[in-house]
Formats: C-alpha cells, structure tokens, sequence
C-alpha cells in the first residue's frame, strides 16, 4: 500500500493511492486506519510529507561504495544527526536557496525508513515489525556549513536550514528494503543510481542499534545515508528521488 | 509570571504557579491564555516539561570562562545540536542511567531560552520580543560517545538518551537574563555558579542569528551551553539546576 497525506477541502487528510485515485482513510494511519468510501484524483490533492516525525535521524557512511571511494572507515555503529522540525518538507515544494548562504547546496538521495510502532530496546527481528514503512528522501545539505568552525563539525545546522528535510511523496508498506534501489535525477539526468543492499548498517539493524539509546516513535524517520553521486542543486533545477515501489518524489530548487 | 504544565485529573493542564499555588488556564500558553477560575495546590499536580519543543537546539562553547578553561577558539557564530524529542524530561522525574553504555553521564545546568512566537530571520531586536520566557535545563551527557568514533563526533547520539533532556520546572517571564546566575548542585553540594552575563552569545542574539536559517516556533527551546563546574552523575546522586527567578530543576539518576 501506499499511503499520502494531503490537504484537501481545507483539512489535513491521508490515504491510500492506487493509480491517479486516493481513497480517504479515517483514523491513525500507524494504528486503526479505516476508509471513509470517499475518492479523490490524485491530482485533486497538495501534498504534505507523508508523516509528522516526532524526530527526522539521518545517517552518515552507511554504503560500503561511498566508504571506499572517500576512504572512510567501516563504522563500528550506525553514525547519524537528527535534521530539526523545521527542514520537513514535501513533494512538489519548492527547496529554498537559502538567503544567508553562497556555498555549495547537495542533493543526497535516500531511503528512509518510517516506524510504526513505538519501540525501545528492540532485537532486530522486534525491530522490523517495528518498521511501517519506506519512503523516499532527499537530504538536502549545506556542504560548506559543516566545516565551518574548524573546532565543531556543524552536521544538523548544514542539514537543517527550513526546506532541506524532503520525504515522501509516500509511505510504501509490504517492500523489501533490501531489493530497492535508490536513484536521484537532475533535470532529467540521472545522478544516482544506488542499491539499498549495499548499505553497512540494513534498516531493520539500523532500528534495533538505534532503540538501544532512543525510544522511537510511530512516524519517526531514519534516513539511511547516501551512496555515489552526489552533486549540487542549481537555481530553478528540478531534481527527484525515485525508488521503484514507492515513488518519485519531485521539488523545484529556487 | 512562572507557567507551568502538569498532568491533574487524567488531563494535560497549565497554569501560572505563586508560591505553593497553581491558578489554572486554558487556551494557549503562548497566546491567548485565560484563567479557568480553578487553584490547585503545587502538591497535588505531576508535573510535564513546560512545554513540547518541536526542536530543543543545545549551543556548545558559549560562555568565555569555559572556552578559556578548555582552551577553545570564541566561536564566529552560535555552534550547535539538536537534542531528540525522545529526551525530554520534566522536573522530579528520575534521569535514568543508559543500559548500553557504561561511561561518565555528565550534569551540565544551563539556561533554556523558549520561543513565544513563530520567528524567521529576524533582527535582534525583534528576537527580544520573541522570547516567551526563561527555563532551567540540564543538559546530560554520555560523554564517553561523543568521540567514540574518531571519524564523527557524535553530539547528538550522546545528549539524546532517553530522559537526557531534562527542563522546567516552569518558564519564567518578564526576566531580564543577562542578570541571572546559573547553579548546579548535586547532593546537596554546589557544583557550578556562573552567571549568564559571561556567555559569548546572548540570548536574542542566539535567537536573531538561528534564526536566519531555521524556523523557530512557539515552545521551541534554545539551551545557551554550560560553563564551568560540569561533573559526573553518581547512581542515586539528586541533581538540581537553580536559577533565582526561574526556579529549582531537581532530579534524582538511578
């Protein structure tokens, strides 16, 4: 299935989509949800992340590809920020150049993993069906922010300007991260072309480590890291997120 | 005025809190607050943090008499992390001890800044007027996790455990914080006592300047960094965080 989350008549709704049609569920979408019988075109609907996490972690050095051209160590545990409330943002936004910022601003294409459950403490078998779902991400980031201040790595400021927390335009639920992969595409031109199997730390590893210290909550989001390809967004570029069995998740960068 | 949020008859309430007596509101706490008529005795309430940031922004390296301890460069902009929202924690709650991880948990009390109204890119100025009020924080810390990996410090890994965002009792209006002393005490023995006037960045600059690339919204917390007198949590130790104004933040670790 795969679920969205919409404003329509002036209200927050979500649903399923199936083709061009959303059927309009009531209820929690983690817990409960039931459809109401109503309808709607997909192209009726704007669009809203998918989910509201309660916290955005993303990942760093999570692919063995990436680790090796960089020269990167294999980490001994998933490394990861979180990226602030502020910087969610949904399929057909516009990302926002910042005001306050000249350097380089990277599109990094991702899977995110999205709970379902609250967990805490969990095995990575419990962690899997902890796991609602996946969706696309693109974790926009201020490259230069981060090395800034030679004495701070600054990972959530670059990582956490309003716009640069992208996800969505679903949630896929019954996928198999593991046969997924991950393509990011620039004004037609594709950039990234990854496979989710190549990660270090595999989503449900990634939930079990990660519960050890932090409760999850239903609509969290982890972000698992990106992989080759990375590159500069460009005014008025459009770039997209696409990952078979979930979607394209497409913005405008302006 | 000292606000309060609390749990009384099985529901979520606040209120403003003179001597042993909390006078019930409803509404908003930052807008539009009315009276209900209802007083309650402070004893009888479970007190909740103040407030649900949907981001607490914990600054590193703020005060002079630290940076000059430690040996740190004064920084050219605000530096910091994101606390997870998993974290929070309210005053009399118990700071629990991490299962995974066995290292020092440090005390660091501070100032928490709590943002009234929804700001972007404002002047400093105006940033005053969009500070609601002042909390105690004690921003714990596993510390041993933040150089674990020597390829990525991990700040926020290592100041988000559950429970390791502690804030309140209350949120103190009307202070002008510049004349406040931040103490610590732990078992009954004072630990640090700084004053707020030493910090390099002031809280409405703080704010101005977050606020050129990120949102802040209303009950957002922004935790001003520790000075002198940090140590280490003991099982069974109680910590306060006394800020004359404010308020006493009292927990015990176990």
């Amino acid at each position: 299935m795969l679920w969205a989350r919409f404003q329509h008549g002036g209200r927050v709704r979500f649903g399923t989509v199936e083709e061009d049609v959303v059927q309009l569920h009531e209820g929690g979408m983690f817990e409960g949800a039931q459809p109401t019988g109503e309808r709607l075109p997909v192209s009726d609907i704007a669009w809203l992340a998918p989910c509201e996490p309660s916290k955005l972690i993303a990942l760093w050095n999570n692919f063995y590809a990436l680790a090796a051209k960089q020269g990167l160590a294999i980490p001994a545990e998933p490394l990861y920020f979180i990226k602030g409330a502020n910087s969610y943002w949904a399929h057909l936004q516009p990302i926002r150049a910042p005001a306050s910022y000249t350097g380089k601003v990277l599109f990094e294409g991702e899977l995110g993993v999205v709970i379902g459950k609250k967990c805490k403490d969990v095995s990575e078998a419990d962690a899997a069906q902890c796991i609602f779902g996946y969706t696309c991400v693109n974790d926009v980031t201020a490259l230069d922010v981060i090395q800034r201040d030679p004495s701070f790595p600054q990972w959530t400021r670059a990582k956490s300007f309003d716009t640069f927390g992208v996800f969505g335009p679903v949630i896929a639920t019954g996928l198999d991260p593991l046969g997924l992969s991950v393509r990011t595409i620039v004004d037609g031109k594709e950039r990234q072309n990854y496979p989710v199997s190549d990660m270090i730390f595999k989503p449900a590893q990634i939930v079990s480590q990660i519960s050890r210290e932090v409760t999850l909550n239903p609509g969290d989001v982890i972000t698992c890291g990106t992989s080759l390809g990375v590159g500069s967004l460009k005014p008025d570029c459009t770039v997209e997120v696409a990952i078979a069995g979930i979607g394209v998740l497409r913005n405008e960068y302006r």
